[in-house]
């Protein structure tokens, strides 16, 4: 490898079943340059770990850098992961089991790579950037197609046996609630997902239900994004803010849980929905959790949106690159 | 207060809203004496206290030894508790609210006395009685009246920002469930405590339905018992296996959702519900969380049902004493 004493940069990667964003950041966690790259997991292990280089390589260039000015690289990865050995142990979406991305990744660099799970990543990069005062724990929520979280314990991401802590987007709120990904029912991601949104709203205006969505995007809502479901509740679509009204208390009510199961010092919520809906979901979410937060457990208790909406990922990435670089 | 360097013994005072239950234990955890008064929290602070030193009293007494010769006191309170300051926060059920037990305790009884919530108490008494490799991180669950928990992060009980970390009973897995006492519906502890499952028995029978229990207590089943549950499914009651099952699999939901957001070491699950139904309950607990449980978060973790009965709450305080007191 090479003397990398004089590289200030890291690279944050943010690793996902669809596409890969990688950013350089500077030493003062500023963001230089991105490069986006679809992941392709359909072609083998080999190829999608050639593709993560290829980004970051594109990265370096689109910051005028060279890669001997990169300290190390921080990756989220969307699953199960070792990171004391580098390895992603399971992801499902990527259909990847033990694989050791870290030696792979530092093969085809010469830098070190540091790896952690996707949510983790984020939940690391939200309590080094946008929190001052520190607090001993928090629990990270973030929303997007999926759900999912981190815990930091003690100022320590916190991994548990399995490695898997963090999991709540496969909380059943609902037992007989609508069916999940995961194969059980009711959890907070069949709920209040992007894709739980979507198809409450698509399998409503299939059955006739009206909305301004169609007149936006046609009938068949072929590309709907979270940022459309703003602009229609803004126009005043009675039926879209129901929907956002109830995937918020859904929310809130998992956030009210996990007080009551962890309480934290703060929680602090993310990812594109929240990104997107932040003033429409926010209030909701946070009264929801109070009403459901046992008498006694919520006093005090912070529940903020987080700043960093796409960037959660990289900016993630780079804080794990730094915090292990050091 | 007296030297107490050659006092070996400790008490622990399991203190609930109906008993107070105080145990003498030998410098090995073994129990040498139990006193038991009833709390008459209505009476107030002052007397209630009073009675907690009567019934430690009582107790040293029938283990024939004298004050002296008991190094500390162990005390799990129902509700939050603040351990440095051995205060009593908020407790409902005694309607208690920033009471300085500790303090207050150590004046009647001139030893020392350490201070926790019940549910942490028991689970630090079977995290140190019962499993014989200490696991890093367990999640105690604990079914009797109401359902509680307790965390153990590293091998130290996890307090959270309001200390009320570990309330795992009112975790909503129904939106729409039953009425809970907390005021919201469908929290675990409406549908899967003893409360929940005689209320479900008693309506039912209610309304015409048949059961053994009503041979075994007469039509208002009005001294039912988890034993007696127990007892009529051993005589073939298909009615009261039914129920049993029911709550055996709201609890395995709960631990899987449990396991997927904390995934600890360990899950024990104790109580007089487990303690009189363990045959009844574990195994479908154990089948229903795997199902439950994300696709590898499961792997290796155990779930056993905790042998302390009864003597949970005592010991944990005579745990809580000796840690505190070497």
């Amino acid at each position: 490898m090479p003397d990398s004493s004089k590289a200030e940069h890291v690279i944050g990667v943010d690793f996902g079943g669809t596409k890969i964003l990688s950013g350089v950041f500077d030493k003062d966690l500023k963001c230089l340059a991105r490069a986006k790259v679809s992941t392709k997991a359909e072609r083998g292990v080999a190829p999608v770990v050639a593709r993560i280089g290829r980004s970051i390589r594109e990265a370096i260039d689109e910051a005028d850098l060279d890669i001997k000015q990169v300290r190390a690289v921080g990756i989220g990865a969307p699953g199960a992961v070792d990171t004391e050995n580098g390895k992603v142990i399971f992801a499902p979406n990527l259909r990847w089991t033990d694989v050791p991305l870290k030696k792979e990744l530092e093969k085809e660099l010469g830098i070190p790579v540091f790896l952690e799970n996707d949510c983790n990543v984020c939940t690391l990069g939200v309590y080094e950037t946008e929190l001052k005062a520190k607090p001993r724990n928090m629990l990270g929520i973030f929303i997007g197609t999926g759900i999912g979280g981190g815990l930091i314990i003690d100022g320590q991401l916190f991994h548990g046996f399995n490695r898997t802590a963090g999991e709540i987007g496969h909380m059943v709120l609902e037992i007989n609630g609508p069916k999940c990904g995961c194969g059980n029912r009711g959890c907070l991601e069949a709920l209040a997902s992007r894709t739980a949104i979507f198809r409450k709203i698509q399998g409503a205006v299939k059955e006739g239900q009206k909305t301004i969505l169609t007149d936006m995007l046609g009938a068949d809502l072929k590309d709907l994004r979270s940022g459309d479901l703003r602009k229609a509740i803004r126009k005043g679509d009675k039926f879209v803010e129901r929907v956002i009204e109830e995937a918020a208390e859904y929310t809130g009510i998992a956030v009210g849980n996990l007080i009551n199961i962890f309480n934290p010092d703060v929680v602090v919520l993310g990812g594109g929905v929240i990104d997107a809906l932040e003033g429409e979901m926010m209030a909701i979410i946070m009264e929801t959790a109070k009403d459901y937060a046992m008498n006694g457990t919520f006093k005090g208790i912070e529940i903020v949106a987080s700043k960093a909406g796409d960037d959660a990922g990289i900016l993630g990435g780079a804080v794990l690159a730094m915090r292990n670089s050091k």
